[in-house]
């Protein structure tokens, strides 16, 4: 049998669920829910030794009795059973030529590291290699794909929102937590997701190389803990980035977060200063912390690359923007912009008198003195200035600005310009959940906001960085 | 005159509001709801020169009419009639011998840079000192003080939460956004609030010796622009760490930052090498980034101090759980603690088969087969070992526990043991506001939440080093 292709992970006929539970509430049970609830078509088939309905499906004791084309087979049954299922897909893909996507969630292989626990999984894999069957995992949450209605997962979140963001990553819930991180504010728009646990067959450069090709993924976020083969991943990973970005959150920086990592996917951390280098080399951004890692991922997505790195700092906020400029140069990408003499006049037109408007050169501060008008009619000022390149924009809005006034007086100077003029535009608000609904309603648009004004400017800096190896590469 | 007292600010029989304005939602005029709103006493006086009453409230025309005793005069009038309310302060103290503390929340003096301003500041200072008036500003927020009901704010929330941290700030806009962000998951409980502006008289220096006497603070957090004199506030700072924690966050780290430091309070951000080492030879904790900063004060005053470095990292999460331990690892203050094999035993027949105890040593992955009763468990034998000093718990809550029965499992765990066998704990929950309510539960119950393991880890490091501190001084 020729090898099946990764585009049956994300485009099959039909999902088998090997395992599926008739215990509401179970992950097992869950698994299965999510897959309904997320199917276009309906076509989930539980696999169960005794049910003859879970959650409303038709059960099949085994695999081989499903009479529909299953293409993607979720194994979620215990490990003992592995080398049955393993059989079950062989024989399938023998006698039907399905089944050529097998997502194994399952624990208790080589991330064990007992010899018996090892054997299993390189038993397991024979069988499956034999029959040109791919496999993702296994100890992962398989794949989920937003476009496609696909969700192999028990964690993922029946999130809606489709977008540009994909996501790979050797951890599965930090997959699953990136997208519950951002549910209720709506701050990412997702497209595919692939959690690859043990990589004892498909593995994380086959993936990145798949998403870029993939016309949907605007972004890639990549959650890795090591690989056997890093410079096959690195050269893979320059070609991608010529084309859209790839965050990369690594582990194993020290001692102590290798031991955690190995015995999580068994895998080897490896030398952190040479992948160090070698992402840099390669053009991916090294997250350099959870924070940083999510939000990078999510505003490539979002917002336009910056034209050069001349920021405007936009503020009501003195002392948080200290701070923000403190991140923002150490980052070392960005520095703020040089304003013409018409800029300021025409800014000191529009805010208070109190205003500062260039002391020093990029930088503005409204003083508490602001009302919608002046929010919309700067920001405009702003997008429509050729000098700059980007903006920061902080605030801890007032009392007695409406959190839907606010949000729409922003929104408004944004799009007072066409789409070819966009820039950049980040917005920390730094009054936490008290502002809440101004954050969604400009998460709804479009808009990336953040709690901290240093953590929107250390994106800034990644977004600055890419679009200068871009330029140059 | 002899120069009246810090307390007077804190403790005042009456306070009056010069500038107090008629408009509802205006800055003037929310200073006076939120000063009547936190009164005790009532004893709130709004001067206007028009206004027959405000809020309810009597309106004088001039300072010098208030019958009552005025302790505190709050001055949010425009800069140009600075001259005329120090005047009357001078009268006021000559003839009555109050108004003693006077917070000038007013803008428009030296850190403008003009010539002009600045004379009129030091015109304006002159009188008050020659009256012994203690000024705190101008150009900030003033005081609040939560546990006697003073606030002269206009933007400070009306928090209710009250609790052993104070801040002291050269940014208004620092310490009201630290409660707004703590406000909604009631994160911080509050004594003092102290923004300091342009320091024309009372200063950094002044205020946190007086905090460090002050009982009911517990945990002292300090923004920092720059101070004319910082070898004084390292000698006070010294003292003043040997008796309870203080957490800095410094601006000016770089050039860029030091220049928007002089726009905001015309402060000379100084050398940061050498605040940096100061800071550390004072046993004060620099805050690496804003979130550090907000979560490090408040968790002191939650928690008890670790009486060692040994740490049990519990997770039901591998991969984030590795970037914690790597965050851990490189801050250099905390290591895993060692498991005896009795303790690994014990743990083992709470946990489901699959679990990690202990690979690698001080580590524990529950995996995602968990219920109330086993967060319990696991968290008791935890809090009983005395092998461990400390705990991070890691997880992204499975679907099927409930926000509540999550959090009152973990709770009761906690408070399983006495209050003299409890050690810090520190808890993030990676899925943001879809496990607010969990989260809101375990503040009000006193236990520190966080969203990113990383940010967890890095603050339980500031923990770890203060604790050593302590331990050696």
């Amino acid at each position: 049998m020729p090898d099946a292709s990764i585009n049956d992970f994300f485009t099959p006929r039909g999902v088998a669920i090997i395992g599926a539970s008739t215990k509401k509430g179970s992950p097992n049970n869950q698994t299965l829910r999510y897959a309904i609830e997320m199917s276009k078509t309906g076509k989930v088939f539980p696999v169960h030794p005794k049910a003859e309905e879970i959650e409303g499906k038709k059960a099949y004791t085994s695999l081989l009795e499903i009479p529909d084309p299953v293409d993607l087979v979720v194994m979620a049954v215990g490990s003992k059973s592995a080398l049955q299922v393993a059989q079950d897909v062989k024989t399938r893909r023998e006698s039907k030529g399905d089944a050529g996507a097998v997502a194994i969630v399952t624990a208790g292989f080589k991330e064990m590291g007992t010899p018996e626990a090892i054997k299993l999984q390189d038993d397991m894999m024979e069988i499956m290699r034999s029959c040109g069957a791919r496999v993702i995992g296994p100890n992962c949450q398989g794949i989920a794909d937003f476009y496609n209605g696909v969700n192999t997962s028990f964690s993922l979140p029946p999130v809606t929102l489709k977008g540009g963001l994909s996501i790979v990553s050797q951890s599965g819930a930090f997959a699953t937590s990136y997208l519950r991180w951002a549910k209720e504010q709506k701050m990412v728009g997702m497209n595919k997701f692939i959690t690859l646990g043990n990589m004892a067959d498909v593995d994380v450069t086959e993936i990145l190389e798949y998403l870029g090709n993939d016309e949907k993924t605007k972004s890639i976020a990549m959650y890795l803990e090591g690989t056997p083969n890093a410079r096959k991943l690195m050269e893979v990973a320059a070609k991608v980035t010529k084309k859209k970005p790839v965050s990369v959150l690594k582990a194993g920086r020290t001692a102590m977060g290798s031991d955690v990592a190995h015995s999580h996917t068994a895998s080897i951390a490896g030398d952190d200063a040479i992948y160090d280098g070698a992402f840099k080399q390669a053009g991916m951004l090294r997250a350099q912390s959870i924070a940083d890692f999510y939000h990078t991922g999510r505003v490539f997505d979002r917002m336009p690359l910056p034209k050069g790195n001349r920021i405007c700092l936009l503020t009501v906020i003195g002392g948080p923007s200290t701070i923000c400029v403190d991140a923002l140069a150490a980052a070392g990408a960005g520095k703020l912009a040089t304003f013409s003499e018409s800029f300021k006049e025409k800014a000191r037109a529009i805010l208070a008198p109190a205003a500062n408007v260039g002391a020093p050169d990029g930088y503005i501060d409204m003083t508490a003195s602001v009302n919608p008008k002046m929010h919309t009619d700067i920001i405009k000022l702003i997008m429509e200035e050729d000098d700059i390149d980007a903006v920061l924009f902080l605030t801890s809005p007032p009392g007695f600005l409406e959190d839907e006034e606010l949000a729409n007086s922003i929104i408004d100077g944004y799009n007072s310009v066409p789409d070819s003029k966009k820039k950049p535009f980040l917005t920390a608000l730094m009054a936490g959940n008290s502002v809440a609904k101004c954050r969604l309603i400009m998460e709804e648009h479009g808009m990336p906001t953040f709690d901290m004004p240093d953590e929107a400017a250390r994106v800034m800096s990644n977004m600055i960085r890419y679009a200068e190896y871009r330029k140059n590469a």
